[in-house]
């Protein structure tokens, strides 16, 4: 049974929509990889038919979505114009993906106005079948890939060695844990790319964005799996505290899955009918200025972990244990902006056969 | 400046969702004719593409998009299989079209899982694109059409002979009232199938169902216009009793036009890309088994118009108008059963030259 999770819907102060500006730091910082990706590799005379259709996958409420499809489509229309096209310039249909349970009626309210392309939107998993065969152009997803279809089930076995007690993620946890996310990520990127293998036309392609980690590069030097671990480690703490107990943490993981470049190309090779244009790993941080701030940080990743983490222990600790985080990262933050500086972002476009 | 027009949302005790069997009734009764229309006039043999794309405007939030839809890709794949195309036997998208305001949400958590399709939410004005050029084989809308896209000015004009004052629609009004609604029907009709004929691929289909009244047959003896005027009738009673001004009913009108054949037919002939395959007036109101139920038609209204009332008059009225309602219905009964049995919706089949 997979299981949906869901970003923070709502225009409130702990929103996605309202606390998602790092998201938008690497999917601005990924722009100029994107064009050329769509200049270089893209084979618009392929395409015989109008209208050019592009979908979002995990598109959450906005606004990075519209950000990110905005810049796609007046990517796809300069090469158009720079292949003597003019004339053929599609219509474009936009597909915003996301979850059932997704604010849909926000990102509606949210579209804007003076849009150039019609827009849909497509409720369900990408871990399965969204659109017809042969009938998605371009796809892209930022920030959702990471995020497992569901638990692996022996990470709450007390008889398995992937028992996971004590903790919320692979982070510090022993290898038998890492492997049990590791083996559940391979088997939903199998589904994912074998779905999108088939959506996508022949010359079509698709791009996405993904937390991840150099290769041979432990967990624990990862800002994402850092402050998962340091998340654990509050909870460990409310559980001592007598706030939770610590059987709800042992019976609490992260679906989330941060993979390395390595990892990625082997599943993508699995696959015959895609073909690696990039792969490579960007250093968005080192984009941000000043020093790392505990609270924005606890703020984003509460948008999109708050949902999570209520259906587990109830909505009464939420406050306590992201304030807890904020302070965390704070006292980590030497560990947090020292890690390695190869990148924490994986750009990868790849391209139907 | 278009306006939009919700039925009542989520699952409540007065949502369309739950009120709205009359509806779903016409759409039984015409489940046989849009069958037939499969059947005989669409030529499934002269679109190439896979997949085999179709359109519910103005859905609201289910189930009767959901039957209403069901129905329809089973009698193509019947016509696909009956052509001997099973080997090319397409796979189907579903889009699902309603104003921004409507409850995606809600029509998204409801969706059947067995369904055979792939579905998507489109939000937007049908009057006005809402797809790319040539891309639907197949458009259905109930229900919906009769709804205008804002109400005509002159209504609201003191100084216009077209002042709809101490009523709310133009059943009971003076002829220069019931001509503004047919000049904004008329508009509105053309904008609908030059953007639909726009839409459709070449041997595409249209169907749609529409509150209507017979050729030369005055307002006064359809249902729907009775119950307006009705409606009209409460409201000036409260304001009578200081409930409500006469000045918030003068400037209330309802944007709901209520079309004859012949009105129909002569705005489909304007176009030039749609020819009229089958125009029929229905009695679906025959099929009805015992007396009229004064509480439930009321109710079913209710799911349908709270909204426009409440923005206009405030919630505190609502309750109280649609029992008056109730029991004004009760009282008109007989002259609601003994209209005319010509038929009280109009069938439509438009085929895209």
């Amino acid at each position: 049974m997979q299981q949906s999770f869901l970003m923070n819907g709502g225009d409130g102060p702990h929103s996605y929509r309202n606390n998602s500006h790092f998201q938008r730091q690497d999917i601005n910082v990924s722009r100029t990889m994107i064009e050329e990706a769509i200049a270089k590799k893209l084979d618009v005379m392929c395409f015989s038919s109008n209208p050019f259709r592009l979908a979002d996958l995990g598109c959450s409420v906005g606004p990075n979505t519209f950000i990110a499809m905005q810049h796609i489509v007046e990517a796809v229309e300069r090469k158009y114009l720079a292949q003597g096209l003019k004339s053929e310039m599609p219509e474009f249909q936009v597909f915003f993906n996301d979850h059932v349970g997704n604010d849909f009626n926000t990102l509606f309210a949210s579209l804007p106005t003076e849009r150039r392309y019609f827009a849909c939107g497509v409720p369900g998993s990408f871990h399965g079948r969204l659109f017809p065969e042969s009938s998605i152009h371009f796809m892209f997803s930022s920030h959702a890939l990471h995020w497992l279809s569901k638990v692996p089930e022996e990470l709450l076995d007390k008889n398995s060695p992937a028992w996971n007690r004590g903790r919320i993620h692979y982070t510090s946890g022993p290898e038998e844990v890492s492997h049990a996310y590791a083996a559940q990520f391979e088997r939903d990127m199998e589904i994912f790319l074998s779905a999108r293998a088939k959506e996508l036309v022949v010359g079509g392609m698709i791009v996405f964005l993904i937390p991840a980690l150099p290769n041979g590069i432990p967990a624990s030097q990862n800002p994402y799996c850092v402050m998962f671990d340091l998340l654990g480690a509050s909870l460990m703490d409310m559980a001592k505290e007598g706030l939770i107990s610590e059987a709800q943490v042992d019976s609490f993981n992260l679906p989330i899955h941060v993979a390395s470049p390595e990892q990625m190309t082997e599943m993508v090779d699995r696959n015959e009918c895609l073909t690696i244009e990039r792969m490579e790993l960007v250093d968005s941080r080192s984009k941000l200025v000043g020093p790392i701030n505990g609270k924005e940080c606890a703020m984003c990743l509460r948008a999109g972990l708050e949902g999570i983490f209520t259906q587990h222990f109830g909505s009464g600790i939420i406050d306590q244990l992201f304030d807890r985080l904020s302070k965390q990262i704070m006292e980590s933050s030497h560990q947090l902006e020292s890690g390695n500086k190869e990148g924490t972002l994986l750009f990868v476009v790849l391209r139907r056969k």
